[in-house]
């Protein structure tokens, strides 16, 4: 506080006015010639300020209003707040103020007043998440950009530039103790020299001692930029946050380079079992896609690396000891140890982030068990089942499944190795999403043909005009929501029977129906149209699709034991192939318990959500770590339980639970294919993870 | 604590025993069948133990005294300490335990008792200096090796291994909370494993939270080691100390190899100035060699790098910068602001220092000013001014030497740019100290024959065999002791008059006055002999020693001007080379003001003490950081009267000061050599520091 903001010489020091704070309420007496911004600090009202009352940053705006408010009790007189003064208008003349708008450390309190703080002149805004039934994050981040006033050397009475810089910090902002890295150091005397002794400094006042993080000569614009990484085992997906505003500048993402040492998680863990510096090399790899993503989605989005003072990261445990360059060995075997299951706070440097500022503080959420990583507990910090009255189950639909399930009594966590079939690996046609990927499927129960959408293109395969839409993707396979649907709908259409056999044509009646040696495909397209191959659905990708899906039902139904019960009250699908399943689908293959359908919702990518919202708030933080430190963790892989309901669970929807809910709605007929022709895929041996 | 250290079940739990430790004193009762650490444990006895009680690492051992005990009040009797149990006879009959020693967390006090704590089961034990007057250290080091026992993983209670290692320090050795840099969580997992759940732990507990350095299986015997790196301008010298006893292992010193940007502080400010990435270039050159020798004296110690857990710089506010990487070009202008005052603390790896362990905690000693740096703290810590009774001068002689002026009441610090002359160099037959150097020099007064010794042998050039004994190395130069010696032998002998004329032969009656353009030189050495060369002292040489003792004797002036005193009580030379000056040569020369003879000493290497003081003591560090803040900095870059005192400071021993004390114990004949030759030096333009 300058002395800008002491009360003005005109004003009479003895009166006071009664001055009420809008959208807050918070209201109190302060010595007329108060400035709006020192008031909303006596009055403990959440107005930002970069520049600390230096009429040079503006986050302190507010809208003074006058006239009578009987609600308040208050007549807020024209004169109750100060003219313009020569700041305030050199202000307005270079950058310009909005009509109403006032810059709260210059505008004095004179008499009572109603003053509105508007959301952008909050530091702990509310950002108003899109879906209603999601929570809204208050803002809260853990680095913030400040001005302050650095006294300048004496040679009488000697100190470090830094000293000095750490007193400026606690006299003008109540910021200290603080350390500073090297980093930090080194650019210290050219900043205050070129700044005039005047600097913005980034601190991050999450930890004690505050730690400050880049220094800029003079007044830094901002805003400051988080990184909210998603890391998974297949894609690594990057979300740009403004820290002011909580909003995404841009969302990039790439494919995990540590694909090459192994498609899934296990294979990688074998890897680095088998290979001296295995481990280490993988480690490499993922931080080089990092920081390559990085640096292109800084670039796109105009943003300077050094602006970039925070990321935190979600992954599974295996990734994350991975990121960390922990050799993930234990997490391959029972019991399943992981090296560290607490949040870990590091700075970017330590890890390796080298394309963000170097002092940038990075942080990894914690683990809820060896197989339920931080992606997880980022699930329940954006789904909150610990806040939920209905009982929720949440399924986060990946390589390996996370499944939560709870209230506000109880959250249960397992993890479920469901492979990448639901993600179009392991299927014959199957593909990533893409455009030119099947991904919506409806068979006409009588004619048993099929139409279908690929991504790209809003038109059916039916609809005029939809081969020359698709003439420049082609129609290249089918993608992991195609595949779901098309199995569901051929379920439904009677094409396959409850054990999962495809029929064939005489079965059928439908010569789309074909022999494969001793079992039939389903062909979706045939190889004629122009741009298009043959694409079929096999009793092969039949099998692969039980497989997971018995894996996600079983995990789970092993929950739902735990917590006693045999429904639950909502479903949601998570993850960012969870958006896209179609509820009816899912529950026709039985992916999911019997639900009432409109009690089955997606939450899109809530681990990114939950990666965004840690970003976002030192409160969700520490609200996560608490909130991981009470879920009860079950472990599927030593649960004798989770084979048996593993193979009840091969049946479409399942052999003995009746889905009721699902069979009120949807026609499930009850052909029987058997023959001889398949195999049994409750015998097979199950992949552990993915 | 483990239940080996619990009252013994045949004890009786409601009688208790009188126990006296010795040496400190301190006695209490305690309930018979508790064990000697524990005892010391709760009466705070200072007893040592790594593995916790378990019987393993010997560090609690203690002396047991029986009989009568008048001056305590105490009968211990035989049976007063339970017999040898299983743990301590195993440990007996494996590494063997010494007469009348006992394990302290395995014997029992089963009565009263009188029990010694001998030094070397004292953490916190006393090193005593060679020097009586100096001061002794406590050992309170930073960084302590303890065993720790771990649970292991649980699946159904799922925990990372770190977070049960934390616990267990808490629990076991009430240290937490804990942080582990990625260095200990990459070997954590092998080194629980293959320690069967046991391991030892180094850990720093100078910081809050504590910090895990480093992590072995196992009992790790230890010890762990520290750096005490004296960073001068010219030479690094490095000792490797024990942080359990404080002994060096081993020392060793290489030249700094910035030699090659610049000889002196300012060239090499002026060369980061001058060339973009100068500094940097500078900061990799001192690194390299830091890493080097780091890694030299380990293997000449057998010592691991990475039981290399603690390093302390000294060094001058120039070095302090380049190490740090931050451009030292502020320190070569006025206002002389240093980027940082306090004391730094960083790790090893931040730093760049790669050849110890990669989580060290290295620490610089805080600087006192621009001018003075954490060198000059390193001298106030070993010579602690501030505690002296007596007036004392502290010289530090270097390139650039470090003066303090003090006593309990108020403690003064500048520097002075002497330049290199008194190191040898800017001398026309100058040297480094190396064997074949002229080290010591006498003059006869009437004769005007020198006779002079070596560096490497022990006679002096008169003795019988001096020729034969220096045949090896020959006569090579003068080195800086050897140089203030000539000079004042040649003053006192009348061949040099007040002002620093060389008489020539007539004047002087000496054929080694030889003449060399209009001045004179005086032989010292001859080429005639055998491996001997021309060897002489020049006008030129003369002029060089006088602006080195001019600059110095004016900064010790300045501070006795601020502190009001025309005479000090007592005058210590330090600095590597300091303990090679002659005092009473010194006092003819003027390099420091007059005091008694017996009054004037050396203190050796006492940054270098200094910087070993903070190694061993995080007490230590606390007291520098306290002293320094108090220290009245006096900068004689800006202070008129260092240039009055600088020229009345050219005459030899001074043109104005009487020296009383030097005149009455040595002759000062006074001819007056002036005839037109030589310059005068005051007004030659000086070189600032160097």
């Amino acid at each position: 506080m300058n002395n800008q903001s002491l009360p003005q010489p005109d004003a009479d020091p003895a009166a006071d006015a009664l001055v009420i704070f809008t959208p807050s309420g918070k209201r109190g007496r302060v010595p007329t010639g108060t400035s709006v911004l020192d008031a909303a600090r006596l009055l403990d009202v959440d107005l930002d300020s970069v520049c600390g009352g230096r009429g040079i940053c503006s986050k302190c705006q507010v809208t003074p209003s006058f006239g009578e408010f009987s609600k308040h009790g208050v007549h807020a007189r024209e004169n109750a707040l100060s003219e313009w003064n020569a700041v305030e208008a050199r202000y307005h003349e270079k950058r310009g103020l909005a009509q109403g708008r006032r810059l709260g450390c210059q505008a004095c309190i004179l008499g009572d007043m109603v003053i509105d703080v508007p959301a952008t002149s909050q530091v702990h805004k509310q950002v108003v998440r899109k879906a209603a039934s999601q929570r809204a994050v208050t803002m809260d981040p853990a680095t913030r950009l400040v001005l302050i006033d650095v006294a300048e050397p004496d040679m009488h009475e000697p100190s470090g530039d830094y000293e000095r810089l750490a007193t400026a910090l606690d006299e003008q902002w109540q910021i200290g103790p603080v350390t500073a890295p090297l980093s930090v150091l080194r650019k210290l005397q050219p900043a205050l020299r070129r700044g005039k002794w005047q600097v913005t400094v980034a601190v991050n006042i999450a930890d004690t001692p505050a730690r400050v993080i880049d220094i800029w000569p003079g007044y830094h614009e901002g805003p400051l930029w988080g990184l909210a990484i998603d890391l998974g085992s297949t894609t690594i997906a990057a979300h740009l946050c403004d820290l002011t505003t909580g909003q995404v500048a841009t969302s990039a993402g790439v494919m995990n380079p540590q694909i090459r040492f192994g498609e899934d998680l296990m294979s990688r863990v074998s890897y680095a079992m088998m290979n001296a510096d295995g481990a280490q090399a993988m480690t490499a790899a993922v931080l080089d896609a990092l920081n390559t993503l990085a640096t292109e989605i800084c670039a796109e989005a105009e943003v300077a690396p050094r602006d970039v003072v925070e990321a935190v990261f979600v992954c599974n445990p295996v990734m994350h000891h991975l990121l960390l360059g922990i050799d993930p060995v234990e997490l391959g075997q029972a019991p399943f140890a992981l090296a560290t299951s607490g949040a870990v706070t590091l700075s970017a440097t330590e890890l390796g982030l080298t394309a963000v500022n170097p002092a940038a503080q990075t942080y990894l959420l914690p683990c809820i068990a060896g197989h339920v990583g931080a992606d997880a507990a980022a699930v329940a910090l954006s789904e909150a089942p610990d806040k939920s009255d209905e009982l929720v189950l949440i399924v986060d639909v990946g390589t390996n499944a996370e499944i939560l399930l709870g209230n506000r009594d109880r959250v249960l966590a397992c993890s479920s190795p469901t492979g990448p079939a639901f993600e179009g690996a392991q299927i014959s046609s199957g593909q990533r999403a893409a455009p030119g990927a099947i991904e919506r499927v409806e068979i006409d129960p009588v004619t048993k043909e099929p139409r279908f959408r690929v991504i790209g293109c809003e038109l059916w395969s039916d609809d005029p005009g939809f081969a020359e839409a698709t003439a420049a993707t082609g129609i290249t396979g089918i993608c992991g929501s195609g595949i779901i649907e098309a199995v569901a709908e051929m379920r439904m259409a009677g094409l396959l029977d409850a054990s999962g056999l495809i029929g064939g044509p005489e079965q059928t009646g439908t010569p789309r129906s074909i022999a494969e040696g001793r079992t039939y495909s389903y062909v979706l397209q045939d190889d004629r149209p122009a741009g298009g191959s043959l694409i079929a659905v096999t009793q092969g990708d039949i099998r692969a699709i039980q497989l997971a899906k018995s894996a996600l039902y079983a995990g789970a139904r092993l929950l739902m034991d735990e917590m006693g019960v045999d429904t639950v009250d909502r479903v949601t699908l998570a993850g960012a192939f969870g958006a896209h399943i179609s509820p009816k689908h899912a529950m026709v293959l039985g992916m999911i318990p019997d639900a009432p359908l409109d009690k089955v919702t997606s939450a899109g990518n809530a681990a990114g959500t939950g990666a965004r919202m840690a970003l976002c708030s030192r409160a969700a933080r520490a609200e996560i770590e608490q909130t991981v430190s009470k879920i009860t963790k079950v472990e599927t892989a030593i649960e004798p339980r989770f084979q048996e309901h593993f193979v009840a669970a091969n049946a479409i929807p399942h052999a003995t639970a009746p889905f009721a809910h699902l069979r009120s709605v949807v026609p499930l007929p009850q052909p029987g294919f058997n023959a001889g022709g398949g195999g049994q895929p409750g015998t097979r041996r199950r992949r552990r993870r993915g």
